[in-house]
């Protein structure tokens, strides 16, 4: 695999440190809150339904996600879910954002092996600014990074904005992440490089069926495989 | 006044588009929507008093502006503010997300003089990043940008951070905003420069009571004044 990348992005959430796993729990308090309006099934539905019409006007993160759990509440109670319910989410999602960092295996290691490489490296999240930063400094692994670059998607435009602003072409740039559809995809379609590291507990909007035929993209297990697959 | 800065940062926000006036809209709406349960002036109170106490959670924008409005509905009216309020708080955060942008006098003016004159310009917002692209996409003044920079706050640190992430010493930044606590205050004190413009309807939070003695900044009745301060 080539080696000579001038930017490598890492992704944060279910990349660096466990997330998904927090919001999977954050659902399932949600589906308890409202057991009296629908099974845990329907009110997923329902709230998947929420969050990608709100998802133009609210973008990602917690906040988000609180919005889109309230009014996914007043619909499906037909507006009859009480104070305490609403309480009950805002509680559910400050809770969401105060949860402890968990790297993920291996982070550290690789992290601090391609650092020692000399690599730029850079966190690239479409989460909320705040959280990420403040993850990124509990996480203690902010002397790794250069910066971090909030996107407000990751779609090509969104990647094609970032590498102008790092004034780096497509081919100096090797993105890593947990997610398909976000993290590699756009990348490789724009001419950059992607490892595809999966996660558990992938959030429903991320999945995508099919990348038969992408190039330029690796797999690997685990985050500590980086190193053999590139040779560092 | 100096003129060789290598970056010159704008504050977005009621700086190069109306934005406040729609916030203090937002707030008379508010009061309405919960008028039996307090006069504006209490419910001021206690809206500010929930944003503060939610600012170091949420940070600044839209959404953390309702899930405040949504928490102090509920504390003043002691859990009895039914789903009908709920959604219309739900719903004056989303008409406040899509307000049309209404450029200040002169901004465009401005930005094209100091584009055709060479400067690296930068808009630096502690917003949300989504809403703020779009309102820089709706502005029609994103060729004159370089890029936006999102900062979680606008403290010394956060200045410091967004140096060295442009790889500028302090003394070659300016920044131009519409706070002194925000956009001048921290930057002069690291050793950058300061272009003041006020601007109607200061959010309370934002207000400072004194800035005896600060160096390294001017202050223009509005931004087409900034080419006269500059001799450019």
């Amino acid at each position: 695999m080539k080696k000579d990348f001038k930017v490598i992005g890492f992704d944060a959430d279910d990349t660096l440190w466990l997330n998904e796993t927090y919001y999977r729990e954050g659902e399932k308090d949600f589906y308890k809150l409202l057991a009296d309006f629908g099974t845990p099934k329907l009110l997923a539905k329902e709230l998947l339904k929420t969050e990608i019409q709100n998802l133009k006007l609210y973008g990602y993160g917690a906040k988000s996600f609180m919005l889109s759990m309230v009014e996914t509440a007043m619909r499906v109670s037909e507006n009859s879910i009480d104070n305490t319910g609403i309480e009950g989410i805002i509680h559910l999602g400050k809770d969401l954002i105060n949860r402890p960092i968990v790297l993920l295996d291996g982070v550290k290691e690789v992290l601090e092996k391609f650092y020692d490489a000399g690599y730029k490296m850079i966190v690239v999240t479409k989460g909320d600014l705040l959280d990420q930063e403040r993850k990124l400094a509990n996480s203690k692994l902010e002397k790794y990074f250069h910066h971090i670059e909030i996107v407000s998607d990751k779609q090509e435009h969104n990647y094609q904005k970032l590498l102008s602003h790092l004034e780096i072409a497509p081919e100096d740039f090797l993105m890593i992440g947990n997610s398909l559809k976000s993290d590699i995809i756009p990348v490789v379609n724009i001419g950059g490089y992607g490892v595809y590291v999966p996660c558990k507990d992938q959030w429903e909007y991320e999945k995508v069926a099919n990348v038969d035929g992408l190039k330029n993209y690796w797999e690997i297990k685990q985050i500590s495989d980086l190193g053999d697959l590139m040779e560092i």
